[in-house]
């Protein structure tokens, strides 16, 4: 009761903390970097950090942790095998959007792609989780897969989602930071921390943060979906919910 | 049997990709960056990756994983103890040094200090190591420090430290994404991947990649080192060893 208790807390300082991020990427590339539009212009590049750190983090984490509501044990898996699905291929869908935003920047001013540590790191996550979602899908939704294969690919599955949003948290902090080196210059420059500065440094802490509290959740055995009974079977039209 | 195997081919790469990262920043730092001082000019920065690499990430990810080498579990604990708590300490004096090195630098030539994302990352991860420390040694090494305290200690204690880990992965991403941004213009971009460029981006996946290992070493729960023995209480000077 008590454990249920504190995985509420932290799934409430989970969804809050995901918010700010959102309000916070948003509210500074809308007021601060002029805000949006699809030209290959500045204003193109601006959909990549906010539709980063809202589909590849902030997604990608609430996609994460939707097992570890205990509200949703007593009930058939499927559903919710289909939410974490459809939220990470949200996410998914997201992150390519973010990854055309910078590239078609960088293609009409002339600047190569994928050249900084900032961007190896982004394009191996993007990579990883797209693989990770074709294998998920494949193994854990598809009827023809067999319980066994389901078996070894859950831990694999649930390592390399953790080490995925090891790798966005990294590539957020360097674009962020790069950022705000590139834009602070001048007359107000980013050591003067102005409240550009401030506002960035503030998303940073605060994708850190989500990230941590994600990490918790998805680390504290207490919190795991117990197996499902091999009742549940009969509820699961695509195949039985015992990997 | 097999688990045993599987974790010391885990530690050897750990161990492996350690003093690949410490190598590669020190390549990075004396034969591209000029080598070292101690004098307030640029020589002196260099010390700033070298320390932070070399202690507050390989060092400090060699003394977590101490207690899971499970030809260590037949013995007592006291001398592992001392060794993990050693071996963090040695961790959190280079992070000072390597502080020190940046502060100095940037005071000589009027540069403000903390102001960017990365220094904000980095110095709360060195804010909540040396408090990790110092709780650590009075909770776990102190004669006085009660049981009940040691159980509740524990798993904060494991928890922060993983996530310390974290923040200095996400600070040395964005720091040495910075730092190849700063040094890499004019003729020779960072653009144009040069030499120096493609050994940054490598420390940057080095250092990723060892971050990732650790984290797989320690949320391994087979690789937890077992409760101690009762029998074992008479071989430790400090303290019992059940927390």
């Amino acid at each position: 009761m008590r454990s249920t208790v504190t995985f509420y807390l932290c799934y409430l300082l989970c969804l809050a903390l995901g918010l700010a991020c959102v309000a916070c990427v948003c509210v500074w590339n809308s007021r601060w970097r002029g805000g949006f539009a699809w030209d290959g212009s500045g204003l193109q590049f601006n959909w990549h950090p906010v539709l980063m750190v809202t589909g590849l983090v902030v997604l990608y984490g609430y996609g994460a942790v939707v097992y570890r509501v205990p509200l949703t044990w007593g009930q058939n898996k499927l559903p919710w095998k289909l939410l974490h699905a459809a939220l990470m291929l949200g996410s998914l869908i997201m992150s390519i959007l973010g990854l055309c935003a910078v590239f078609a920047v960088h293609n009409a001013k002339n600047t190569p792609n994928l050249y900084s540590l900032h961007s190896w790191i982004g394009i191996t996550a993007i990579i990883l989780f797209a693989l990770q979602w074709g294998v998920g899908f494949a193994g854990f939704l598809l009827p023809c897969s067999p319980v066994l294969l389901r078996k070894l690919l859950k831990p694999v599955h649930v390592w390399l989602g953790g080490s995925i949003l090891l790798l966005t948290t990294a590539a957020c902090i360097s674009g962020i930071n790069e950022k705000l080196f590139f834009v602070l210059k001048g007359n107000v420059t980013y050591s003067s921390l102005p409240p550009e500065g401030l506002l960035g440094n503030s998303l940073g802490v605060l994708i850190i943060a989500f990230g941590l509290v994600v990490l918790k959740i998805l680390s504290n055995i207490k919190w795991q979906r117990p197996d499902s009974r091999p009742g549940e079977i009969a509820y699961t039209p695509l195949q039985d919910e015992n990997e």
